[in-house]
This record gives C-alpha cells, structure tokens and sequence, in this order.
C-alpha cells in the first residue's frame, strides 16, 4: 500500500489559513496533526480530538525522546507537535494536513522529505493588518509583533512548494485543492516511474 | 542584491549526470561545489580546483565543527562536501550545483531549504547495468551493489522537486536546463510577490 501524503501549511497569522482548511476538510477526507499540550483541558476539549493532554512531566519526556518536529512555551505552558500521529497516519496509507509555522515546516521536511509544502498569506501586508484588526481580539502591540513575524516568514516562500494568496476563501480553497491535486499528480507519476524503473511494469 | 540559487543532483552511479553536468556547464554559468578529502592529490590534481587537499587531522578536526554537507571515509580516505565553499558563492550571488548522493541531498536541504532537488536516472535498471557494464571499470560484485543502491535511490524521486529521465544526453541537458528555468521563474515570481506582499514595489 502507498503511504499518504504529508501536506504541510504556513502562513501568517491573520492569513485565514483556519478558515481555509476548516472549508477545505468538509470536502476532503484528510487527517489533521493534533498538538499537544501541557494545560489543562477546558470545558468541551477532549484528549485526543483538540489536543492530546499531556502532564508537564510528560511533555517534558516527550521532548526528551525528540518526539516532536517542533515545540514551544506559552504562558507557562508546552505546546508542540507529535511526531507519532502524523508518521502512524501515513503509514496507514491516510493524507495528513499539518499546519505549522516556518521553523517547524523546515523541520517536517528533514523528518518526512517527501512532504509537500504550502505557504498561505494575504495578498499583502496591509491587508493582513486590516484583517488581524478587524478581529479585535489581540492590543496593537500583539498586532505589531505579528506583523513582524510576518515580513519575516515570508522571506521564506521560496522553501515553499506552492504559494497560494488567499483574497477570497472560495478561491484559497479551490487554489489549495489544485495544489494538492497537482502534488497528488506528480507522486503518481513518480511512484509508476519507480515501478518501471525496478522493472515491476 | 539576490542570493544565488542551489541546484542540488542526485541519481544513481551510472545515470550519465557526470556527462551531463559537463556538457550543461560548458554553456551555463554555474559554480560546481568542490569535495574536500584526506587523500594525497594525484598528478595534475590542483587544491581548489580538482579537491579541496586536507590532513587527515584536519578533516577531522571540520568534522566536529559541522563543516561538511555530509562525509565518509573510502578505501581509508574522508572524502566530504564542505559548507564553506557552497554557501559563500550563494551569498556572493552565483548560482551553484552540487553532485551528491540521495541521503547527503535530503541533508543540504535541510541546511539550503531554499534549493532545487534534481533527480536523474537512466529510464531503468537494465540500462543502468548495461552502462556500468559498458564502462568496464568495475567488478560484477561492485556493479550488483550499485544496482542495489540504485534500486534504493529511486524510492527518493518524491522527495525531489524535478526527475530527469536520462535515454539522451543532448535531451537530458535540455532537460536540466528547463528544470533550472522553471525553478528561477518560480523564484522571480516569488520575490516579486514578497516585496509587493512588503509594500516595496
């Protein structure tokens, strides 16, 4: 049996990659990567749905037995991304989306090399701004700190393997399913090669 | 000014990127990364040129300062490509090409996550044992383990972002010369989008 493809999503914060995805897994059968994390669970989170729930001593172990592709404090508590789930998923032939800032996508891509990777963003700098505004949740200094990292992550567009400008969300979603289809494609191709190449056809 | 591109390529011993390579460079501009190596320099061989000429103390001590892409040791001699030379040319904004085998490619890119990935074959393995055995240099025990390694080698063509199916050497030059073509046009279309993303242009 093939293994499935590992598609991995960047992208600034504000770029609507959530709604996106969120639109695009109605139609689409993918497995999406789980964090975990070392807070508590709130009210209506289950363990293994919207994180795994680990204890500190726990997470702590699992950094230590380097099972995460990448992991980080906030507000006094661990958050990253298992390994385990994703590498049993596509083993077990399923098609994961793993939504990862830049960093972590370089290091997905040393860990599973045949990944394939997407980058998300406004059409431009102002309208992120215009969009992290307009969702009033963040002060202006939190705002101004996303921006940042904005201008930074996008220096890395060309680690990426396909770039899609999310203007609309209809058309985000259409452009990430061709990505997708077109990754789909080329593996195709590819693993029909290797099968004529080793003389299996 | 822009940093130059890393055209990373892999394929099995036998493939004919050797030739390829050199008729490719004969008419395109591009620097080839130097190995370095512990062994004593052959007649004619130049320092900088042929290989960078090390001690053995001296390889070993650009080992443990993480100096080399990847390394390994033939008939008592290290034999490595060093980070220096590829990253230095990079910065200075030439273009580079690095011959390497499938293991060391996934490695630069995880360095260079920004390279090209190229992978050139012969279109199958008989052909592939036909040439080893044209070339008349190796033993029938050397050639099996090559095959071997080839069989190994193509289960990376996903991990690629071009395969070049080598049954001519005039169209396998074309070939990585689109290849090439088609990666810069992505980069210049990425760049122009980045500095519009930034309000630049």
């Amino acid at each position: 049996m093939n293994k499935g493809m590992l598609i991995v999503l960047s992208g600034p914060s504000g770029s609507g990659k959530g709604t996106v995805l969120k639109k695009f897994l109605e139609e689409n059968d993918f497995k999406v990567s789980i964090s975990a994390t070392s807070r508590e669970p709130r009210e209506n989170e289950i363990d293994g749905v919207n994180y795994f729930f680990k204890l500190r001593e726990e997470f702590e172990e699992m950094i230590e037995n380097d099972d995460f592709f990448e992991y980080a404090m906030f507000n006094g508590n661990y958050y990253g991304t298992p390994k385990e789930y994703v590498l049993k998923e596509l083993e077990k032939g399923n098609d994961v989306i793993l939504e990862i800032e830049v960093q972590g996508a370089m290091q997905v891509k040393s860990i599973v090399p045949d990944c394939v990777l997407i980058f998300m963003t406004t059409p431009n700098i102002n309208i992120l701004k215009e969009r992290l505004i307009g969702r009033n949740t963040e002060s202006m200094e939190v705002i101004e700190q996303r921006l940042n990292t904005a201008l930074a992550e996008v220096d890395y567009i060309n680690c990426y393997d396909y770039l899609i400008i999310n203007d609309d969300v209809d058309i985000a979603v259409r452009d990430l399913k061709d990505a997708i289809k077109n990754a789909k494609a080329k593996v195709a191709k590819n693993n029909n090669f290797i099968k004529y190449f080793k003389g299996e056809i």
